[in-house]
């Protein structure tokens, strides 16, 4: 059987990249990073529900200081270095360069070579990463161009040729909506805001991205049916 | 000034990338990764040594837990997933695809992704990691190829356009050492056995390959002067 890492966050992005993975066909292995995120515990129960829904035949969850130690986002409480001028509220404002101050430096590319030392111990092919670059919040390492070069820089630096597969680079937050009730994605168990962990904010750049694709798909969130 | 990340282990190879970065009229920012290696002490020490010789602008040490989580190396203590079917005396020896068992499992690629999140930080041009292909101990992670890709893939996942440079890949240990004592490199203050930290056992992989370089070049080492 083939076999896969899925790089798992909790939000309904990297849910779907599981689901399409497991409608490849692929044995998954879940990976998530605590790494010092506001919403670090809500997030953790996220990657555990999704991973059990998919039936995940391993998981990883790698605690890491080192955002923490560098600091510059505004994701994270204790920046010793300041890139962006992060202050505690300015969830979705633009700092240095037009790059949100939630960008976290090379988060992706970081969580991929974990992804890839990980896969390379138990022998998988594919690495699946649910980055979105269209409609996304602008992040660098959310760049088309940069998956073109890093799948096969993986392939020829991994003992067992590793490729990163994106199969929603491309897609629309409302495609990704779409893509998901046709997969019974079970949203209700995804989690995308930044800022709180007992119901959505609603306001943070997550909410919103998020809430913009259940609109213009047509489909109500069960995550706010409540509200 | 132009600025420069340098990956440093306190190895011979990596402290001649230093000096190349330096020779090539960069500030240099050094950065060490503490990973649960045998001989973590005195690799420490060397890039302490290293990097005050040469004037490093800022460090960085990273303390991960991650490649003991995942086990996988000979080079490391608690490994829980076995690939290389490692055992406590097996410095040196082959495992599966004919990698040595003291391979971490994409190490150089992980240490690259820290490079670049700091890099994005403190903003820096080019990243300088001294791998070796040609006269190495066969890492994948070592491979031309890998780096071929790598390169474009950084400049297209980050902020400000990371490129990696990787001036020692196709040098032989004789030309590194030549190069280095060229460079006045203190080979003194560099280290490079992978099982002892008080003198080194000059049996291990990288005491061997290192000291054929010495051989070769027909240059004494300092670190055996004393043996």
């Amino acid at each position: 059987m083939k076999r896969a890492v899925v790089v798992l966050s909790g939000g309904m992005d990297s849910a779907l990249a599981a689901a399409i993975a497991k409608e490849q066909g692929y044995e998954i292995f879940t990976l998530h990073l605590n790494y010092g995120q506001l919403t670090q515990k809500r997030e953790l129960k996220a990657f555990y529900d999704i991973s059990h829904h998919f039936n995940a035949a391993g998981r990883q969850v790698i605690d890491t200081g080192f955002f923490t130690q560098l600091g510059g986002s505004s994701l994270i409480g204790d920046g010793k270095i300041d890139m962006f001028d992060n202050l505690p509220d300015d969830i979705g404002e633009r700092g240095k360069n037009d790059i949100p101050k939630t960008y976290v430096p090379f988060r992706n590319g970081f969580i991929i070579s974990l992804a890839a030392a990980w896969g390379e111990l138990i022998d998988v092919q594919t690495i699946f990463i649910g980055v979105v670059e269209e409609d996304s919040s602008g992040y660098p390492d959310c760049r088309k161009e940069f998956y073109k070069y890093l799948s096969p820089a993986l392939a020829a630096g991994t003992a067992n040729g590793i490729t990163v597969s994106t199969p929603l680079l491309e897609m629309s937050k409302k495609q990704i909506v779409q893509q998901g009730e046709l997969l019974k994605l079970p949203f209700e168990l995804t989690w995308s805001c930044y800022t709180r962990e007992d119901i959505p904010c609603g306001t943070c750049e997550s909410c919103l991205l998020r809430a913009r694709g259940f609109n213009e798909a047509g489909i109500k969130d069960p995550l706010l049916e409540n509200k």
